[in-house]
């Protein structure tokens, strides 16, 4: 592999010929050998478009030529369109700012935009990776205002549409099944009717909720730390730099983002990310709920609950025909369980900020990331592979409710509490039904029964 | 003791006949001796204001007769003036949809209400604790109800105040120390110089937004499961009940609730609280962040930072003055280390519902409420005993500040970046001051050192 | 109230007359009003035993007269006795070193004793809160100490008899079901049999391990800070005392304690109970996997899985015969939710020493103390009330694995899979049994498939 | 890209030419394409070693040609050695089970090994995925044991190797600083001297406990599922077959494994995994605290504690010598809150399993050997990185410990506690030091204080 040399205020370190990052990237990758996880792609595009809104800032505030604003624009669209994906290698497990992920973008947009103008990579590049990509910038500013970003972006881009996708398949689910009468579960117990309709409209208004819980969270992820470059005084940035930055970032995502009211707080704490992970592990925990009520609902086939079945996506078991694995259920559970764990991590490096600076910021963003990409998949999986297709066993339905005990609170009102409960007792002894008990003890006539013990008349 | 004989469906369990409290009760404490948590009074004052707003409205719709409604709701009056505490015994770990600990309250407010219409407590009472008290209601829509309505009592009166308290007297802090220019800090180490009071403006503003976090929550736990009754449907519950209900609720208590639009969530689900400790656990991060900086800023008196002077409350140590242990900042600590583990242990809970009910209920609320007490106490304590007294000791302060190397960036402007670093460099490698190491290199006067080196134009 | 005036380093404090506590307890009940949660008796009775091992130690030194040691011995046994429950009253959010409850268990011993040798309580007292209790201590050893024995003691004394107990019925009721074949299930689905009794031999196989995880736990805590004194090196602590101590406590216990080998570690970490608390949390998941599997398989009673019967401990549903509601498995599976929560506040307080000493020690010990009496008094309730009364429904048992599909995989060796398949198909689609379509396809007898498809032979 | 057709009971799916794996792996990838983390490389290693020692079992008991037998152990050592590294592409978040792992497993080793042995990939293939790789396991059984070896293997040759040389390091640490006496630390506030050895040895102290820690969960992680197949029960492995493969897994890997006493538990709980888990984040809790310890110290470099110097690895600020930013520190705080996150989902997975399975497993594995890798790298970077090149600032260290009013408490013995007291109030309050304070106050002369005021001797 031929290298060049660079050098940093370190020395010199041979950098890979053919990459465009350069020393303090290179120094990085030495450094910090630690696990598998990357950067997520999220956040570097997001550093990316953060930088092209600061080269455009830049340059209408005099502060970069033209030429250089134009080839780091360039550059930047180059990233942002996927080219240059493997330009970005460090770990999650460096520096606590981001800087040597900044630090990594800067080398690669400044290397790339130098051979834009016409110009080589590496230490005769017309592009200087601190003096003209970062100008205006600190990696203590510019870090978490790529976090905003990349967090605002992935939530509102791929998390509400998933949601909003798997809400609509529950409504129309819901719709579809509102006459289908079954028997309530409480307690794991028998319980009086409802309708499978109403049931699954339960676990829509769950999301529904989880939507508006989302959307709570934007306006302080909206609050964007560039412009308090090192310490939050911002220092060595220009008059207007802060508002102009957050306008042409809003412009370029189509989302709406403002200047941090305090650049200290938005410096020093994650609290907008840790709050709106707390959104987060709540729509885990409702999705836990849904899957799990999807696959107890679809156990069986001969000794589960067996009131809906769902498709079968692969093979369950190689001899019984009817084993249904619910494995969209189960990936949907093991994912939440991994979203309330990052909400542990999250919690704790968010706490943790000392005076002027929070240092937990790559393991907090990453987690972030990584749980909306969860739910946002998992959603999406669980919708087109099992929601979609979920169907009520309309048969088994009827015969669990039929056989209720629960049937006879209707008696109340026409023979009276005791004589109901008594028909009840009668019943759960003998194992025989309702209608056969009462019947027997003869406190009613069989049309009598049949007129009053209506489940479809107990549902609301 | 002396006890009198009352009957459930199982038969017959002597009460202490000093107790208020029935058969159903009775029967849980001998069935659940497991540790030694207690629902909380919150809980139960809010269970009873929602059975005195029951009582009410099944009166309206002519379901309960005048004299039994006045004294349900004599009852109930007793108990929230704080009458009866010790009627209220049974442990957190107990039926997961807190029937017991409803049947407890529907028992006591019956045997009272029966006194104050003057009959007996016991067998012969003139108030049916399920007929009556528990009219129109089941466990399953009742202790969620309740749960919403003590979750958004404590917030709204006991930790939104206590937040509002902390913040102003930061905001106060942050005036009074607005001149006070400092060494700024990130990674632990010197950075460029702030004033004091950004630094404490910083802690302001997440407080600010943890309020905006707060309120944010209040929405969905403004709904209200009653009228759902056993599963949702609202079996057996009067035609606009359950609108009323959250009417009355919310005229006897002064906070807006409404009729939760979906039942079936509001009884399968604990998402509201679940959501909204996610603003909780935001709160004790963003305070486990500000105690640490005070107490990590009062650190001495002789090897530490020693910036600021916080309040000798207790004796610290009884040969050493001055060594003043930040006690407040520890509670503070350590209660935010307590709400993020009750995050965890409400997550679990909040995602492990099933069909119809969620049965983690009285787990969830006990530690939803133990956060708001710890949150609300702990910044009225640290407030009162620790924030309102900081002082800034300017001496160290301005020690600090002017020996930083820091400082030395104010003079690339003028003498360019390498003769900057130059001395910079001879002054870290001497111990010496900028000053100091600028004038031997004698890149510029000292006039004009004292002039361009200036902290306070630093500050943004 | 009465009062009397007391002293220490900051002036006068006037605490009540009936109280054996002193100045520094009385300020800190005034300083630290947060929340309601005390420290634990657990907690409060290991400081004294502690307390009384170093007065005897101290006196076998000649560090302290034999009527102060007598006075203090005797005045440690009352307390030790369930004497003076209520005048432990502080706070789990204090300091974080526990020097306040160290405080207050001194100034106790000291005014009781005193009053045991005929005198005062209060500034004339004959025996000192910390020239003679405290002696050859300081908070930051004695307060560690006690946190290790109050732990080991209650694993020792409550956690393992209560595991031993659930075990043993566990072991039991799988020898009990030994010959009950019942249809296996995984992923929710019908699998291959398995006889009860070795279904619940799993359950118990996961207590036998947590006893191991528990035992393996204890060697770290039985290393005792004391001797370290104020920061590990001991000063002031005479030699040998480290060692007698450790003696003593392990004489007064009953149970093995040494002295730690490293003092710094056991001062500046709680590792030893952060890491103990991870056998806390593992027993806290077998237990949820066992209670979730007993209420699933006690659910119905027509519309569940209903192959167990557990005891009917309190009403269910007063109209609804057999609604059985698994009320302990709910109050297990709570508290399981409870220790996974404590876990994580453990964690964060374990992690979060600085330098000499870690000051998250109450909270630690508190959730560490609420783990082991959840866990135990929850395993204790859950055995005697449920476990003990399980029962096979053999008829529903039976029924169930009859029907089942799963039990096709018994014709494979004898005509082959494509045929066995085939059976399996036909009866899935129809309904019908495996027998039924066994004999409409005629690939074999009655007689053959009776003889072949015989559940009892598949269970290993 | 061309494909080949194959079939599974779901009929045909066309798969990449070029691929080893065979339908069910495809299938899988369609079905699952969420989110980024794939199966662990250590997993699938250890799968196949798992059906490498299941091949050689089924051989000798006669169940496997010999051909066959050479083939599959011939392709298992390819993929051990690194061959295949892109043909295992399955995400974590799949079924529960692990099933399609271990189909994807069965796939390559069936499609290699028919090349070996002249045939071909695909449906012609010589040697059959389940019939011949699979043979004698269930998913159920060899999945878990192969997560146990993973993590056995994982814990035993890149974690236990990492601690010992980090613990080394430390060690000698203490021993070069067995006489650098510094300032002691409580509350962060001055307090007795120590040495810096002693301090760094109780860092080595906490390691030296998590190795014991992690020892003590092997035992349980080395028990192995394998012959319980589907359920626990072992049907259709044969006799001998369980203890001949856990030998044979014991000599292929070098280290010791048995056969689960308890089938049963093996399959249906994680409790292993959640129990060594606990190790994990006790050792990533001691870590923290040791990380926050070399940060805090090396805090500076003019407004810190600056006590200790650490490498400068990479450029902290261009402007500002000295500034080294403690990026290691940082890097080790970050995953130990993540190994601590993990533990949360590790404890939810764990405990959720039902009746014969757990179906949380990808999952668990997944954070569980993440943990590993993030503390194994973790702590060697911070070794090779950190910890190897800590210098001790001595003059800075001996001016903090002259200056401090801790020493006064040496003078106790010779003028008294009042006059000691004193004169640290005179220091404290003029600044001065403890010397000038006591000569002005007179109480003692030059020559005394410099012989009793010693702190080498306040050491132990």
């Amino acid at each position: 592999m031929t290298t060049r040399r660079e050098y940093d205020s370190f020395g010199p370190i041979d950098v890979p010929a053919a990459r465009l990052w350069g020393a303090q990237t290179q120094r990085s990758l030495r450094n910090f050998a630690i696990s598998t996880e990357r950067q997520s792609v999220e956040l570097i595009h997001a550093l990316v478009l953060v930088k092209r809104a600061a080269a455009h800032v830049n340059h209408s505030l005099g502060l970069l030529p033209a030429d250089k604003t134009q080839a780091i624009i360039a550059a930047a669209d180059e990233v942002l369109a996927g080219l240059h994906p493997d330009e970005f290698p460090l770990a999650v497990w460096q520096t606590g700012s981001g800087t040597q992920t900044n630090m990594n973008v800067n080398e690669v947009l400044a290397n790339r935009a130098s051979e834009l103008l016409g110009g080589e990579r590496g230490e005769k590049r017309l592009v200087h990776p601190n003096d003209d990509v970062n100008r205006s910038q600190s990696s203590n500013d510019v870090f978490p205002t790529a976090m905003h970003v990349a967090a605002t972006l992935a939530i509102s881009l791929k998390l509400l549409p998933a949601l909003s996708r798997l809400h609509t398949t529950l409504e129309a689910k819901s719709r579809a099944f509102a006459d289908v009468v079954k028997i309530g579960r409480t307690h794991l117990q028998d319980a009086t009717p409802l309708t499978l309709g109403q049931e699954i409209s339960g676990w829509a208004a769950q999301l529904a909720h989880g939507e508006r819980h989302l959307r709570a969270a934007l306006p302080h992820l909206s609050e964007l730390a560039l412009g308090g470059t090192a310490v939050g005084t911002g220092l060595n940035a220009p008059k207007g730099y802060a508002e102009a930055v957050a306008r042409e970032i809003t412009r370029l995502s189509g989302h709406a983002f403002v200047t941090a009211p305090s650049k200290f707080e938005a410096l020093a704490s994650c609290d907008a990310l840790v709050h709106a992970h707390g959104a987060l592990k709540t729509l885990a925990a409702s999705l836990m709920k849904i899957a799990n009520d999807v696959r107890w609902l679809a156990s069986g086939p001969r000794s589960g609950l067996g009131e809906i079945a769902i498709p079968e996506n692969e093979p369950g078991s190689s001899i019984m025909p009817g084993k249904v694995n619910p494995t969209q259920s189960e990936a949907v559970t093991m994912l939440a369980a991994q979203v309330m764990g990052n909400d542990v991590a999250i919690n704790i490096g968010g706490a943790s900020g000392n005076f002027e600076l929070n240092v937990f910021r790559p393991m907090v963003i990453h987690n972030f990331l990584q749980s909306v990409r969860l739910l946002a998949d998992g959603m999406n999986s669980f919708n087109d592979h099992c929601a979609v297709g979920i169907e009520a066993n309309r048969a088994r339905i009827t015969e669990l409710v039929e056989r209720s005990l629960m049937l006879v609170t209707a008696l109340n009102p026409h023979i009276g509490y005791d004589k109901a409960a008594q028909i009840a007792k009668k019943a759960h002894k003998e194992g025989s039904s309702l209608r056969e008990a009462a019947l027997a003890l003869g406190y009613l006539s069989a049309d009598d029964f049949d007129r009053w013990v209506d489940p479809t008349r107990m549902i609301g």
